[in-house]
């Protein structure tokens, strides 16, 4: 017998009826023969609740008694599902994350996942039962509950797939992963299959939907996801390695809102100067993203970088020591800024795709500010007032 | 330096101001150099939430995820009292019941204690922190979180205050122990000291406030329990062992009112009859209370005994085929009965207790219909209609 891992989010799992829906399709997988192990997350906004609840006594609430609060709603999850399992006449058995060893190391509100033991799922799926595991959340080396931040199940349901060596849904509130965020471009298309590479790629860029560690780990191990509705019976996206070799010139295209840009100028050419830089915007806790540097006119250099809007108040710590250090240098910042990314293994395989992706952009007339790329990837920053045009030209003429 | 164990019952846990108000009463035992171990159940009407929901999804929910379910209340309560500890500017760490090792044994619903580890107690108050115990929960064998039963909070906090050696706090929304339920009789007073024997009598004949079993440990360990408000500043009451040889003659009354009664008329009068008798009925599963027995008139005897109403559709079971067995019996049943029951240490040392107990009864012109008695306590079924001026009879007349 075939053994699936599925995951339910919060919104699947929001009310009675909708509970009892999913109870529903975990039974129809079932009476197809198969070993059914589901993850969920809390129901509804339960969380939000939660969240809430402890802002009101305590404006900075200690993170460990979070993860203690915030476990309690996949607890009340886990347990409902197994009882309206139950209701439906079929066993099933309820756990908590620290029940089946989901071991975890790092900060508590976004621990990582570092070993699962399968024991008790297994002997629970040996005895017929539909076993439940509570997403989101673990255990540390203390014996402590540990949540693992946003998107958290995802992590999760991929990680119990990896150890019981099985294929893992993700059922959501959406029909799979889009090309493109259909808010942006409502034509957007569903893509069948994506690689993990892609789907990296544009999680990191904030294209939502799935958890980029869940990613990661499904890369790492070799495991198909798949995302699909929990509502629709359409098919979803499958997130895999064996991609395809005619993959499309462009998978995905996204646009990270929150990134601001640092430009400095008349920067003397000394490879010291630039790595000094960098070194005191790391240790000022900056991330960077991208980076670029002109060439050399009469030996002074333009610098410029982006960051995370987050991060603005950390410049503070560097740039007026960098400037008071390099008299004559002039810092500009920009926050009317957004980069847009587009990502697709096809690069790899195609040439000509950056030409057509740059003369899309050319027509829309506006200065592209920075550039990076990497083998799968052409990102770009672009004033914040050209966006929505921008989308719809390189949605269009790459036909996401 | 002192450890205190104090429990905090969820009315006392009911809203944001109430933790808060909780949280400065430990604050202030703390302050006066105490090391402060706090149990606390679900805030308020929280776990009847979660029982509704439970109902929702199955009609008969299975009792291992009903306590997966139910262990949420107090983990929510635990974390929410640690927040409000640390704005308030103290060190605070919380458990669940399995984290603490409260090992449990017994029926999913109703798991008794069996051990506590109290290892991580220890450490966490070493690093001065307040530390929080979640009530009503603890684990069993199978790694299996289980609950304790209705006031089962009680019981883990006296286990606690037994395994740490320390006193016992009961907090609750009642000023301590009344010689008779002011619901009642409204000029009851309240008990400032009552032993361990008096305090199980009164709580198995349903004079509510504190679990059978959080008494029933205390006495084993001989652990003092002081039982007192949350809100008003007044004395409560001590449950102890150290109890005044001058006690009075009488410290409580209490009337179970869901007790009925079964007559048998004209039984033979052999010993394996009534043997019989008591043996169908306890293999039906009936809990006989009461038992009383005539003097035998020509070979024929009368056997009443008392019941709870519960039990009523069991003795179907039983009477029809005694009956058919013993023709010539007449079997009676009335539930229009109550139980009283006066206790109190005083009788082993006062005589002329039961005469005056009798004798204020008899004024009152009822019939009694059966009487038991144990060396504290001296019970009596009467008409339910007689309930209200009896009370008032013994408890005026005892000054309770």
């Amino acid at each position: 017998m075939n053994t699936i891992v599925q995951k339910y989010g919060g919104t699947s799992m929001g009310t009675i009826a909708r509970i009892q829906n999913v109870a529903k399709r975990i039974i129809a997988k079932k009476e197809q023969g198969n070993r059914m192990v589901v993850v969920v997350s809390a129901m509804g906004k339960s969380t939000d609740h939660l969240v809430e609840m402890a802002y009101a006594v305590n404006e900075k609430p200690p993170k460990r008694e979070m993860d203690m609060l915030l476990a309690t709603g996949e607890q009340v999850s886990i347990s409902m599902l197994s009882m309206a399992l139950d209701e439906m006449g079929y066993k099933a058995i309820s756990f908590t994350g620290p029940q089946v060893g989901i071991k975890t190391e790092g900060l508590h509100g976004r621990a990582r996942i570092m070993d699962v033991d399968k024991t008790k799922i297994v002997e629970a799926l040996d005895e017929d039962k539909i076993v439940i595991v509570a997403g989101f959340q673990g255990v540390n080396e203390n014996d402590d509950i540990t949540t693992l931040g946003r998107g958290g199940s995802d992590t999760s349901a991929v990680a119990l797939s990896v150890v019981l060596g099985c294929p893992c849904e993700i059922y959501t509130d959406v029909d799979g992963i889009y090309g493109v965020d259909p808010r942006l471009y409502p034509p957007a298309k569903k893509l069948d299959v994506v690689s993990y590479d892609e789907m990296l790629e544009m999680a990191s860029l904030g294209a939502g939907v799935m958890n980029p560690r869940a990613i990661e780990l499904g890369r790492k191990y070799n495991a198909d996801i798949l995302v699909a509705s929990s509502i629709n019976k359409v098919p979803g996206t499958l997130i895999t390695s064996n991609i395809d070799q005619q993959a499309k010139d462009i998978t995905g295209l996204a646009v990270y809102d929150d990134e601001m840009m640092v430009s400095i100028k008349d920067v003397p050419y000394r490879s010291d100067v630039a790595a000094q830089l960098f070194a005191d915007l790391a240790e000022a806790g900056i991330n960077v993203d991208m980076i670029s540097q002109t060439k050399p006119i009469n030996d002074k250099m333009h610098i410029s970088f982006s960051l995370s809007t987050e991060d603005r108040d950390l410049l503070g710590k560097v740039l007026p020591a960098f400037q008071a250090e390099y008299e004559g240098t002039e810092v500009t910042i920009r926050d009317d800024t957004v980069k847009l990314s587009v990502v697709g293994s096809g690069m790899k395989l195609h040439s000509g795709v950056a030409s057509r992706f740059f003369a899309l952009l050319c027509e829309q007339q506006f200065p592209i500010l920075m550039v990076t790329t990497s083998d799968i990837r052409i990102s770009c920053m672009i004033p914040k007032e050209a966006k929505e045009r921008v989308v719809m030209a390189v949605a269009d003429g790459f036909e996401l």
